[in-house]
């Protein structure tokens, strides 16, 4: 294995899920939900699968799809060309690390926001660049919020990109219009490249999703990254995609048709039919999301954990502190065994480990029984 | 864009297949079926679809699928322990560009076997390395043959891999069980990683496939790459594999894990039937490649083109001298607007175009009609 990638040999999300499959855990870890999504998209698909559209896809991804997600952008107020503007990814995942790879290399610094999702990291390392992180503070009523001053501290001469994700993974916080508008005016002043993680751009239960390209001088330097897994239930699908400008998604094709040239041929035209015909079925499933991460959230309290709001996404964290532990980590790693649930400590998606080391992450993506049975195991931890 | 990428802009066949459809031609150009898989597979994706396999797959791939897969590798004697030697990827184009991030970086150098599959040479930048390029030369009736005397000439100390690409796209080359031994021989003596990309591997008409692994003092520094979609024509699925000693596949799966994660939820269990109830099916494809490589070989030859040897693959050469062109490539960009036919010159398969300019290839992967129509209009050029 090269170097660069020896930091990154394992991931939390298959380390912790194979352990809470070998200690029959519930696995509030991993982010994915256990039912399925709109049975109209799943038409879509078996349509697809039945009718012709299982060769490769044009490099961009399937006409109607892009053209689907085109008009998705237009409840933004924000136009892209399905021809040019537009690029189908294998997920947020290759969207992420197509647009490192072609517009960071070596000797550039790339803006990340702490905690950050796993694969931010290793993406930046396989581009060559360096990392800078920005860690989130403890805002009013325990909401991690952006540290502004501590962004515009972290800016170098060589600072080339930032990655921001919002809705955050994995602290549930949605970034205020301020906070995007201080993030939009580094990136104008310092002419940085944004890369953005929007794939909970559904899941918002207080306040809204702001995409920051819709901020003034961000369109033309914005490579908006989104996706279907989480909108519709369908993470396995891996369908996600890249709006930016021509130039920005010609660089982002250059490297992406590299890494795995199309992907998801007969589940694409399905992803088309969901995000034209499937938000009413996206609605009731944020607000079944909100009254799920209110029933885990009262339960963790319960538990005597101290639980940190979470405005969206599929996670929630916790401090484990009131129940005498020190270190979430350790606790994550013998939680499975010790009252049969698992979860994410959130210190391993930090450069800082100690500063973060007393939070969990519990997904409530889950069937009301599920969490209930958690929130049961859990109880015993008092 | 950064450096790295610059040369990799567009590839040949996005290109080559969008002008095809601007031009109404007959799109012989982009290797891939105008017929589908066995419907039993289509079948098995569908249950899939509505048996609750939409969520993320487990990270090296879904147990059934790595299980199938190590039975069908019995079919070679080699035996890998689904469990830590085989990793379930976005197709081979994800495998190779994983295997590449994984193993090699600035300063080593890769040996690639030229004309080559555009992505290798994106890949090896990608990764920061350096090609070396070794030319097939012709051999006994015009067949496209490894000069291992340029294979050992082009091994110097910072070389680190060897790619592999038998049977051989784009020349239709399957390499002799005396060319592997000499490739492996080079592997052996001085400690390379071979990285095989052995897709066509059903796909053989004259000869048999033997996978590098197979020779001696080669399971044990091979990471192997096939996948699904030439064997059971689902070429847009793009699942496809790794298989290797637990620490090749552990480095893999280091990069590979960031480029996608995972892919193709519902569909892993159907290319897992498909690899363990389908390989009659396979046999029949086979058998129709052999007359369709007939039937395009005598209609070129027909049409006046020199036809070149094809044992295997989707694709025969032809040199289009004799016709009166001197640059095929040229001829490739006007053939779609001339006679309605679409090809990809060969020579954008090189670092040596001028070596390889009288050559355009042709798939013939494709309907009977299809091809008759393709010869009758390529009659034209008389
Ligand atoms: C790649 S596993 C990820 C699921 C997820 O997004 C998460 O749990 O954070
Ligand atoms: C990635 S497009 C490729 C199809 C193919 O394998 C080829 O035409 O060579």
């Amino acid at each position: 294995l090269v170097p660069r990638l020896r930091p990154f040999t394992s991931t939390i999300f298959a380390d912790m899920t194979a352990l809470a499959v070998r200690a029959g855990a519930v696995n509030l870890g991993q982010g994915f939900p256990d039912t399925d999504g709109p049975p109209a998209m799943l038409d879509a698909a078996r349509k697809a699968l039945f009718g012709g559209a299982n060769q490769y896809p044009p490099g961009p991804g399937r006409p109607e799809l892009r053209a689907a997600i085109a008009e998705h952008r237009t409840r933004y107020g924000l136009h892209h060309d399905p021809d040019g503007e537009i690029l189908v990814t294998t997920g947020a995942t290759e969207a992420i690390a197509a647009s490192l790879l072609a517009l960071t290399g070596p000797g550039d610094e790339v803006l990340v926001i702490e905690p950050y999702y796993d694969s931010y990291a290793a993406s930046v390392a396989l581009a060559g660049a360096t990392r800078r992180v920005v860690p989130l503070v403890a805002g009013p009523g325990g909401r991690f919020a952006l540290d502004v001053d501590a962004l515009r501290a972290a800016v170098t001469p060589r600072t080339r990109a930032i990655l921001v994700n919002s809705p955050h993974n994995p602290t549930g916080t949605v970034f205020t219009r301020d906070e995007l508008a201080a993030i939009a005016e580094v990136c104008v002043r310092h002419d940085l490249v944004a890369i953005t993680d929007e794939v909970y751009e559904h899941l918002v239960f207080d306040g809204e999703h702001v995409p920051l390209a819709t901020l003034p001088g961000m369109a033309e330097r914005t490579v908006s990254v989104s996706s279907a897994g989480k909108t519709f239930n369908c993470t396995g699908w891996k369908i996600g995609w890249v709006c930016a400008r021509p130039e920005l998604v010609a660089a982002v094709k250059a490297a992406k048709q590299f890494l795995t040239f199309v992907s998801g041929g007969p589940l694409q035209p399905a992803v088309a039919h969901a995000l034209r015909h499937e938000l009413e079925w996206v609605e009731r499933l944020r607000t079944d999301l909100v009254a799920k991460r209110d029933r885990l959230a009262a339960g963790l309290a319960d538990a005597g954990f101290e639980v940190r709001p979470s405005a969206g996404t599929y996670f929630v964290c916790a401090d484990v502190r009131p129940l005498g532990f020190a270190d979430a980590e350790e606790l994550a790693w013998r939680l499975p065994e010790l009252v049969g649930v698992a979860a994410v400590p959130v210190c391993v998606f930090t450069d800082h480990p100690d500063e973060w080391r007393h939070l969990l992450r519990f997904a409530f993506c889950k069937r009301d029984e599920v969490l209930d049975e958690a929130i049961t195991r859990l109880r015993q931890l008092r």
